[in-house]
């Protein structure tokens, strides 16, 4: 049996089937829902209120909801099995699009893109030079770009009749040595590439203008994929659950990154079917999904994925929405945990060829690790986890209207809320700020322990610890509070960032281990991701995230990815840096190595 | 209005527009109706029995049909105006499945395919050695064929399932240096290619085993094409007509070729997803609608195509029924009328490697002359038309049941009929006896006229004299007749055979004039098509259509082109020598010649 729900916003009317989990019906129509537990009833996210209905509330739900959500008719639709028609109003919907800042602007990167503008003007034919159209055009090509070229059958279909209405004249537009287009005599259209990076959770865009070398609309967008789990692992456990599943991350994608063409397209008021090219880099699950792999051998060790070469395919292959012929080139992965992003990062930074130690860390979903010597660049992938990110936090959010993006804790609690409104939960550089500052007060402990009032011995907590407040045994610091609802940072969110915390630390100091070099020897230390927009790098030394490196060597370069995507994009001789980049970095798999444990555990904790 | 009418055979059901033509309405949903000239009422060819409905007849039907025909409800299509329901019946199909006759019997060739079979056993994935698996299988492929290897990305989409179940052991089956299938380790699975012929009238393929280099399996069928025109020229007015028609023929020619491709693999008990390559031939009009390009220009002076290189495409991209991945090599055409075809004949019979003199014909719906020297090989192609295959004749038509097939005039008239039943018509072979032996016994003089009794002076004719009379002016000789019908001979047919016959003798001069070579330098005349399949040596010569060559001269080679297509899928050093062909071959337009009028008006008289 079906029944009629209205889903506000955006006030559509479904036939879900009764008896079926609200969760996944709302997932399986589109309907983006943040669940990055996958429906276990831990994250708490998918809340949802009801009307119309009068649908009793589950033990799980009375247990996690407050008085006041449960008046309210709010539920968790992981645990409402549909029933009776009626409206479901989900929470307000803010995606987040703050800008991927860019590290590429001090730098001049020559122009010598894969897409190339070339005029032509045949000899006209005759009796005596009766060359076919397609020998007549490529043998006049052929000559400008010094090799052969080819085309595709749908250009052949249309080449005779355009040669002959342009009187055997035109522009034509080639991406390497394929001629995907033809203009008329004289056209100034664009030639447009965009440079794509692919997060867990973001999506990010970068159009240029290929004729001019000029960047000129980037963008971001929340990835679709999120609706079936926050992280790599969550989604590759997804993909195997039913057949149709892959397909589905692959369609949910391509759906995001189309929306997000569409959209730089029209605020630089260009034509999407003038972008001939894209480069895409990203983690190599995202890379898998982007090109419907199979991704499952990625999570389980040793840790294979299916492809980490670089592809080169046509858009239409993957239903990207560029030019109909346009072509698309996935940057190579060096392995299963440090993909074609790590890749863009080594080339942006130029870390393959420093002279000098430098070190580069890049905090998505993940976190990579990377030390470059002048014998090369050795790389680690860490289990970071999203917590950076404000994942798998009780009241973890990302970085939107109502989340607190700042504190500091003397002489008195002070925080900035995005959006100056009344604060909903923390986002990641918030929840750094927050454990940095709590661990500076003695609030907490070296272990990582939420101290009670009792037992805090410094003087710099001063009013905070009354904060602290122990709730079912489990310790709690309340940073808000007010008769509608509570922000609070718990023991186990503490834990959570730990792990993350030591994970990473342990990737350092492992990869200085392996190339023998000291903190004192490394020269530079880079800092690309979240960190770049979100982290403050005092507090990274604070919290013992990095070695004690003095501040003036340590230096945000943004969204690297993006950058090296650019790079490869506008220049081929860089793309080519990138293949050598994957071939000869050495990748350390942290998880083979029988030191791994104890440098884990001692980097758990807090402090350097 | 739509109309309900029923066709017989198949005796399907069919809603026509009431208004309409009904051959071109029969032909739009897809039956198979044989009308060479268009629709214009002249070719006599697209009778069809109504009933149900009383349709008077036209005045052109009144005027071309026989009495029993117009008492028998018989009608021309072409001149029927659908009016009300009824019932249609087609006249009795039978389609020519004479099988191509191949010269390459006595040659051995060398297997060397594109189409290859590797085995491969891959160490297993570890921490310490975690390529990724197409990066694991494709080092192992390029150690083994020596260069690089790619796939695509719906093979790299099960790779992974595939290695883990085959325990990273297989075959894997590479086109070129792309790998198209994967097979389980010890797997004997087939390696099959096809070799394509798509002449005008008639579609020809051999099946081959690429394993072994044996020709499994031949066959032909109708080119279905041949419901929108007998010739290429009429093809490619249809193409122009409306908007779909180019996609219609192309669909057409496709459909033809799968169901050819269905029989081949039936008869051999092969699976067509075995088939990994293709490798096509044809004429470029052929080839043009294969491919789906305009073949308008190559209609008009100066008879451009769109493509006469060769081209390799995935067979998807035509639909053309092999394995999913597997490929299709379209060898290069020389000029917009000495097509692949002719590519394939010289290849076959060796000419670009001649050292003496050698002449070869091709006679299929349009006839190609080659002459190669050791300074190369001169092409020429010439306006045959379809008279030698029984196009434009009254009673001309195809060799099937109740065709005359040969004649003999003394000392008196003998044929032989397909089948064994009463003649209906003529086919190409029994047309050139038939002149042959009019001309001989000098009822037909030099110039091909029918003389009546009176004028007849040889004394060869006999009582054959007594079958010519003149019939509202026009001149007949009267092969069959009794009461219900009767098979003749007019002027006009033989009108069409000296167009054709002066086309090719005059493209044979011509090159001999261009090459400085008299018919005495000639060691070797090779005839190809239907020359190898029907037509008599002797009569050749007796007709003028080649100069007098000693008969131990002339060699028959059959479906040349075939053979051509044979060579180029069992060894890719024959395919290279194709393009050196096709680059080096000098053709001479002849309608761009000066002497092209008088040299063939000259050659228009019988005789040598």
């Amino acid at each position: 049996m079906k029944v009629n729900v209205r889903i506000i916003p955006p006030d559509r009317e479904l036939k879900l089937k009764a008896g079926d989990n609200l969760r996944s019906a709302l997932i399986e129509t589109g309907i983006p829902l943040d669940s990055p537990c996958g429906g276990q009833g831990t994250c708490l996210k998918c809340k949802v209120q009801l009307s119309g209905v009068s649908q009793k509330h589950t033990e799980l739900e009375l247990e996690k909801l407050s008085r006041e959500e449960l008046d309210g008719g709010w539920h968790l639709a992981c645990q409402v099995k549909i029933e009776a028609a009626g409206e479901v109003r989900l929470p307000e919907v803010e995606i987040s699009r703050a800008k991927a800042s860019f590290g590429l602007l001090g730098e001049e990167i020559a122009l010598q893109p894969n897409v190339r503008g070339i005029s032509f003007k045949l000899s006209r034919p005759s009796l005596s030079d009766q060359r076919a159209d397609w020998n007549r055009l490529a043998a006049y090509l052929e000559k400008q770009i010094e090799g052969p070229v080819s085309t595709e059958l749908s250009l052949l279909r249309e080449l005779s009749a355009r040669l002959r209405e342009w009187h055997f004249s035109g522009e034509a537009v080639a991406v390497g040595s394929e001629v995907v287009a033809l203009d008329p005599p004289g056209s100034t259209g664009d030639r447009l590439g965009v440079a794509i990076d692919i997060g867990t959770t973001t999506l990010a865009a970068g159009l240029v203008d290929l004729g001019t070398g000029r960047v000129i609309a980037i963008d971001a967008e929340l990835n679709p994929q999120i609706a079936f789990g926050a992280d790599v692992v969550s989604r590759i456990m997804y993909a195997q659950e039913a057949p149709g599943n892959r397909t589905k991350l692959q369609r949910e994608l391509v759906r995001g990154l189309n929306q997000l063409l569409v959209r730089l397209c029209r605020s630089a008021r260009r034509e999407k079917d003038r972008i001939f090219e894209a480069t895409v880099v990203g983690n190599t699950t995202m890379l898998h999904t982007l090109l419907g792999l199979e991704a499952r051998n990625i999570a389980l060790a040793p840790y294979i994925g299916g492809l980490n070469q670089s592809l080169d395919l046509p858009a239409r292959e993957l239903d990207l929405q560029i030019h109909p012929r346009g072509k698309v080139h996935v940057l190579p992965s060096i392995a299963s945990f440090v993909g074609a992003d790590t890749v863009a990062v080594i080339l942006a930074a130029k870390l393959h060829r420093t002279r000098t130690p430098k070190l580069a860390i890049d905090i998505g979903t993940n976190g990579e690790v990377m030390l470059a010597t002048r014998k090369g660049v050795l790389t680690a992938s860490t289990a970071a986890g999203p917590a950076f990110e404000g994942g798998r936090i009780k009241y973890g959010m990302r970085a939107v209207r109502g989340a607190i993006s700042s504190f500091q804790a003397a002489p008195e609690l002070n925080y900035s809320v995005i959006g100056g409104v009344a604060p909903k939960g923390i986002c990641g550089s918030g929840l750094i700020d927050l454990v940095a500052e709590l661990y500076w007060t003695g609030i907490l402990d070296q272990k990582g322990r939420i101290l009670l009032p009792a037992e805090i011995s410094s003087r710099r907590a001063g009013k905070l610890a009354s904060r602290v407040r122990a709730r079912k045994q489990a310790r709690e610091f309340v940073i808000f509070s007010d008769e509608k609802r509570e922000v609070v940072l718990t023991q186990q969110d503490v834990r959570e960032l730990q792990l993350a915390k030591g994970a990473i630390r342990a990737g350092v100091e492992l990869l200085m281990k392996e190339a023998g070099v000291t903190s004192g020897d490394i020269q530079e230390v880079l800092l690309a991701g979240v960190f770049g927009n979100y982290i403050n790098r005092e507090r990274a030394v604070t919290l013992g995230l990095i070695p004690p490196f003095p501040l003036e060597k340590i230096h945000f370069i943004g969204n690297g990815a993006m950058d090296g995507a650019l790079k490869a994009l506008l220049n081929l001789e860089e793309r080519r840096q990138a293949e050598k980049i994957a071939a000869e970095a050495h990748h350390i798999e942290l998880s083979g190595r029988p030191d791994f444990e104890a440098t884990f555990l001692r980097c758990l904790s807090f402090g350097n």
